[in-house]
């Protein structure tokens, strides 16, 4: 099958490179780390996987030199994607699958308007512990799952395009699941990202000295809970118990540096559309708020711009 | 009339030399200042009040040290509170009035616990732009004016302390108001101290530029709002329009370092129960919430806590 992948990073690049493995015929359209992947090509490194050279070839500066493929993986940043959506809506074909493997709330709904009805959009939720060492060489620590959910697309084509991702992804070694709700899906993983992503910023903490600080182990909870409150007010309730899930799991976790804060010291721009901005409109839509998650947006938006001025 | 200051910093400093130069005994309790004050004396430098030397006399390190006086100003930060106010109790005569020039809410109530019933015990909210240059050097830049509001004491004896302290400070050339209601009072002061304190240390920043990025003079704006409605909630409503009162102060006023950021900077322990908990508590115990003044007061605990650990 001929797959692209734009955005080569840690997360595409990892997947790319298991299809790639797996015999599929790979795309890539990456941009800062092009010089390299074009001369030496991508690797992988990974104590579970093995090791896994992919020789220089289709590798590419735009998505506008893209061939048409069946499947597209997104995993660029998602404050990228205003300017992506209209260049990636001229190179997929009909019938094709544009996967988004990207953070937040809201995503797939930029580029829906720009894809041709007869394209399918799906939203991807990476479970998987990746890292790009250097240019085109991606060491993965573990896990490596990833859990899809199909957006839109034509009347019909669904269980089709469905089948076809997950018969490629567990063909390849990867753990895929098919979602059937990807919007509270979206809501799962912003239970998480919301309070972390922001806070490790905000306090320039790792999330252990978060998790053990009386307060702001309070806040970190209280923070989950309007975003569980959110997404039954929006019609999107969470499974019972997810937060106690989603609170023991980081209890037992070791430091952490979201990749909010990665981005931030490095002086990038933040993902605060999609992580803060989508799901506070969704909530304000519905007729309710959530007045902790806004003020971390609000303090966010100001060390933002503060910090690309800088 | 002998009067005490405790702790003569900026504000202690400005209104005991005031009350100095108008013909009264001033004792001082200090700290860090001691040695330069008991050999060079306290120094008023003011281009509206003129400068004036208090030669060096009656300055103490310790309160118990202090003579009975006849009205006490208490104008050390909050934060040493609990240790000050049992020796306090013990050099306030009967029928003195001891003065609260301190921050925030709840302030008097830790010091009545531990005074004599006959006791006279006051808030003070200053209105003066001081600061201390250097050790027993006090720079006046404008303003001067103290509104004092009565708190506790024997019956009857609250119309004859408010006459003395009006005529004592007028006399001295400052421009005292009294306050029919402390405590709403204090809730007035609130509406500028919790924004502008915390987000100044939360976000390492001016006050200009809270006012000029769009998110946080909206989330200033919140804070007010939510520090309105626990007034009224507490039975203490600020009065109709005090808050564009106060929007439109702060939004002529040039950048601003608020004295909790000088405390941060310096290592020193922040004023949070103050000016933080003890409103929280308030409007707790009424049943209602500050979400945002909480979150704040979150991260501050935070922040706080690493700053001292440093």
């Amino acid at each position: 099958m001929r797959v692209a992948v734009v955005g080569a990073g840690a997360i595409g690049g990892f997947y790319g490179l298991m299809l790639a493995r797996a015999g599929h015929e790979l795309h890539f359209v990456v941009r800062g780390d092009y010089q390299t992947i074009r001369e030496v090509g991508m690797q992988l490194v990974s104590p579970s996987e093995g090791d896994f050279l992919l020789a220089p070839a289709n590798v590419y500066r735009d998505v506008a030199e893209l061939p048409q493929c069946d499947l597209i993986l997104v995993a660029t940043k998602t404050t990228s994607n205003i300017d992506l959506a209209p260049q990636l809506a001229k190179v997929a074909a009909p019938g094709s699958a544009v996967v988004l493997l990207q953070n937040g709330f809201g995503v797939e709904d930029t580029f829906r308007e720009q894809l041709a009805p007869s394209v399918n959009l799906l939203g991807g939720l990476c479970i998987v512990s990746v890292h790009r060492d250097s240019p085109g060489v991606i060491h993965h620590f573990g896990l490596g799952a990833l859990n899809v959910g199909y957006h839109s697309g034509e009347a019909g084509q669904r269980s089709a395009v469905e089948s076809m991702i997950e018969t490629t992804f567990r063909e390849a070694g990867i753990e895929l699941s098919i979602m059937p709700d990807l919007i509270t899906a979206r809501w799962q993983k912003l239970v998480m990202n919301i309070p972390f992503s922001g806070l490790t910023v905000l306090l320039d903490s790792g999330t252990r000295a978060l998790m053990v600080h009386p307060a702001t182990r309070a806040l970190v909870r209280q923070l989950m809970v309007e975003v569980e409150a959110a997404a039954a007010l929006c019609g999107h309730p969470l499974p019972a118990g997810y937060i106690d899930e989603a609170w023991a799991k980081t209890d037992g976790q070791p430091d952490y540096q979201s990749s909010m804060q990665v981005d931030f010291n490095a002086g990038r721009p933040l993902e605060l559309d999609s992580i803060y901005e989508a799901p506070l409109a969704a909530v304000a839509a519905a007729g309710g708020a959530m007045p902790k998650v806004e003020m971390l947006y609000q303090s966010l938006l100001f060390l933002n711009q503060r910090n690309l001025q800088q």
